[in-house]
């Protein structure tokens, strides 16, 4: 039995490290790489992606697992070791459903899609990226088949993001948000303010103050790096080895927000207990809890008015002609201001989650057929329209605006909006637990938030399902009243004034 | 057999993918990597070098080049194929016989080592070091026992970077440079024109003429990148990545002939043809052969008077305050300085064959047993004084200043005064075949050398020996004479003058 134990931490640690390896490629080539460097590194990837599918899903590891059990069985339910063979046994029952060729096929196809992607992107020319998004729904929809029979087939891609949950649930909570996020958008959305957070911001002195900020977070740069890219996102190498990457827009002040989002990802990975290293119990355990966590720091710690009232100063301070004079309030009012928009990463939080419904929907479609990709444009301008009042005349503002579909990512979108509403829940149960922690956040002192988290959420890494995560930090499921009543509280604390 | 074929070069392939995706953690590792991402990323490339070895030593491999083996007899020495079988045996048959616990144990300890040796060189503790060294030197004849029986453990060690080439090959060679480098050494060493290269020169303007003339030499920046590290290399990810790496010292122009080196190790392998892609074949075919190119473009190019004829004025537009009014004749001949340096990556190009004949003499010494690694620093010292003069009283200016044993390089060495030697042979060749090569030179025109080299030399990539290759080009074996008429050449000119 110790044997192995012994031997199924050493597979595990080893897929661990290939995988690795693939981040730290996937990393570079969003990050660094040259242009002509992109159908190496696709092969690159697709020859990873079969040995790790290989390696994950070979026969010797379920005989171990078989071993195993009784072990397990007399552990603890939340003992490392009965969680390791529980989450081993169901990703390598998942995994095994997916012949080695097509997870090959799909990743390379997923890197070269995302090529062409942002090449389509920067032309604003759908009709070049419409081959690659077909292929790969295509490719999503022969993966899909792998777990026939299914009630939804969008139930098979949601697992992949947040595992356990069914596209009805999803449906639930978004059929309780959508008509009250609309009807938030329609009594708040303004134009007043915007001025106030344009201007000509350079780009060092946002990336110093990103970096301060996150810094006073929790990031430690012995273990972070903070990079450039076109697309923002975080990536995991190892327990010392967390890539934030960002993007600076000189007339804005967006990479602030950006980088606290990252960061957010960035102290969930790194707060993972040690002891789960190498296995597949490290790391976040969902997309949703994820997100919870960029959102929890980018919006209801980023956007609130403690974290402000300790920051703005610096702020006046880096940028005078601009904010001298403009007082803490009115401030806080326009980076919390809900408006209409076409750009869903730019959204207000009160907009944002049409942004998302929007594309859930689009999806469901996709994946049913219901939907042709020729026509996705049409349908994405007729339904932003619908949700968010804007007329759509370039697919750079509309369709085109993400990478997500172009790698494939299909069930991905929903869990941005689960996770932000979640974030809510979450902050409730920290502020429950730190009964001065706005006074903390108003001068600047965020350890003990971050500890609060590190502890509840983070230590956890993917030991639980996140459903059962979820109810071990807030006591139930994901719920959007919470997120709701947060919402209206900034909102009407304004429209009040 | 067609079958046969298209497996070997699908299973070669992934090797290739999977090694260079190694070359990627290998780049990252000492261009960004936070500090305390050491310790996953040794774990990293162990387990990927375990992957390559288990899968480049395959039995399956053994079964299809014994399929193939009537093929491959059937067609030219040259065709591509044949050279693919006679080479890939060669290698899997050496591979085989290391244990991959051994080759895994290799890589993770000289990911370990060099990260000591870091430490161990800022702080000039040779101390500090000498375990890491000690058990790099140990698993090192570990791998050379492997090979028994053999004629001297260092032959076992120089056939990694020099195949088919024997230990006495090299005494030979160094016996005949040694006396007449220190004769060179001691008639024109001189400090006369030292200042002329010192000054202030801002990095950022460094970097922009670097680029300029690599850029002129061929480097196309949709393939390449350029970017910082503590100790230069280049490094191929794929047939349209090439990855260089530079340092700059604002106190010197030494940048720009650390630039041209790294250009000349990646036009090498820009310039390999794109059939031998994802096979043995691709890349350079010897550590000696690579060292000629980027000598080549460093030294007998770069440190020329046609070169410098051309870019001297833009040298002098950058810098007016130093250069303005300093002759042409005088700022070459300060390049071009003869002198007794403690540093072998900052020697000039007579005395840097010292440098190494010192360290190819240790290192035999080392692995012979008759010198232990405690004694080393003394044996140094010992050895440094005689050969060039000067006394060492820092060990970060003596032992401690190379990473290669920390990496378990042991053999590398002697393979950079061979490619200098062998550089001049190969520029007499490119000179008969473009008799105006000189006045393309001096009007900054790079194209039909680049172009002649990649012909003769680059598109080989490692179809032949390194010996054959060698022959190919120049018409013999590597013979030290030309270089020692060249560096006479240079010295005598300026001696005259």
């Amino acid at each position: 039995m110790e044997a192995a134990l012994v031997e199924l931490k050493r597979r595990l640690g080893e897929i661990a490290d290939l995988s690795r390896a693939g981040n730290v490629l996937v990393w570079d080539l969003e990050v660094w790489m040259p242009p002509r460097g992109g159908p190496a590194r696709a092969t690159q990837l697709s020859t990873i992606q079969r040995l790790v599918h290989e390696m994950a899903t070979a026969d010797r590891i379920g005989e171990l697992l078989d071993e195993l059990e009784p072990y397990a069985a007399s552990l603890p339910h939340d003992a490392d070791d009965a969680c390791l063979v529980r989450v081993t046994r169901r990703q390598w029952e998942k995994a095994r459903r997916i012949p080695t060729d097509l997870a090959a096929e799909l990743m390379k196809a997923a890197v070269e899609s995302y090529q062409v992607w942002v090449g389509a992107r920067e032309a604003g020319d759908f009709q070049a990226f419409r081959p690659s998004l077909e292929r790969m729904l295509e490719l999503t929809l022969r993966k899909v088949e792998c777990f026939a029979p299914y009630d939804d087939p969008y139930d098979v891609l949601l697992d992949d993001y947040e595992h356990g949950m069914k596209t009805e649930q999803v449906e639930e909570v978004f059929a309780a948000l959508q008509p009250e996020l609309t009807a938030l958008v329609d009594e708040h959305a303004t134009d007043e303010g915007a001025e106030l957070l344009r201007g000509t911001f350079p780009t060092d002195k946002q990336d110093a103050l990103s970096r301060e900020i996150i810094q006073a977070f929790g990031v430690d740069w012995d273990a972070f790096r903070l990079d450039l890219t076109v697309h923002p996102f975080e990536v995991t190498f190892g327990v010392g080895d967390i890539r934030l990457t960002t993007r600076y827009d000189e007339s804005d002040l967006s990479s602030l927000f950006t980088a606290m989002h990252e960061a957010g990802h960035g102290l969930y990975e790194y707060g993972v207990s040690d002891a789960l290293d190498r296995t597949p119990l490290f790391g976040g355990v969902s997309s949703a809890l994820h997100e919870s966590q960029s959102r929890l720091w980018e919006n209801v710690v980023g956007r609130s008015l403690p974290f402000w009232t300790w920051f703005y100063p610096r702020l006046q301070e880096t940028f005078p002609a601009k904010f001298a004079s403009v007082p803490l309030h009115d401030f806080h009012r326009a980076v919390n201001r809900a408006k209409r928009s076409y750009i869903r990463v730019d959204a207000d939080e009160t907009s944002y989650g049409l942004h998302v419904i929007l594309r859930f929907e689009l999806e469901r479609e996709l994946l049913s057929g219901r939907l042709a990709v020729t026509d996705l444009p049409d349908a994405w301008n007729t339904r932003f329209h619908e949700l968010l009042g804007l007329e759509v005349t370039d697919d750079r503002m509309g369709v085109l605006q993400d990478s997500h579909w172009s790698g494939g990512s299909f069930g991905y979108f929903p869990t941005y909006l689960l996770g932000s509403v979640l974030s809510v829940q979450m902050w409730e149960k920290a502020a429950e637990a730190i009964p001065d922690v706005e006074e903390q956040l108003e001068r600047g002192e965020f350890a003990e938030l971050h500890a609060w988290l590190r502890d509840n959420v983070y230590a956890l890494g993917s030991k639980f399902t996140p459903a059962e995560t979820v109810e071990r930090v807030v006591g139930g499921p994901i719920a959007p009243e919470p997120y709701l009543a947060y919402l209206r509280d900034k909102l009407d604390a304004y429209a009040a004034a």
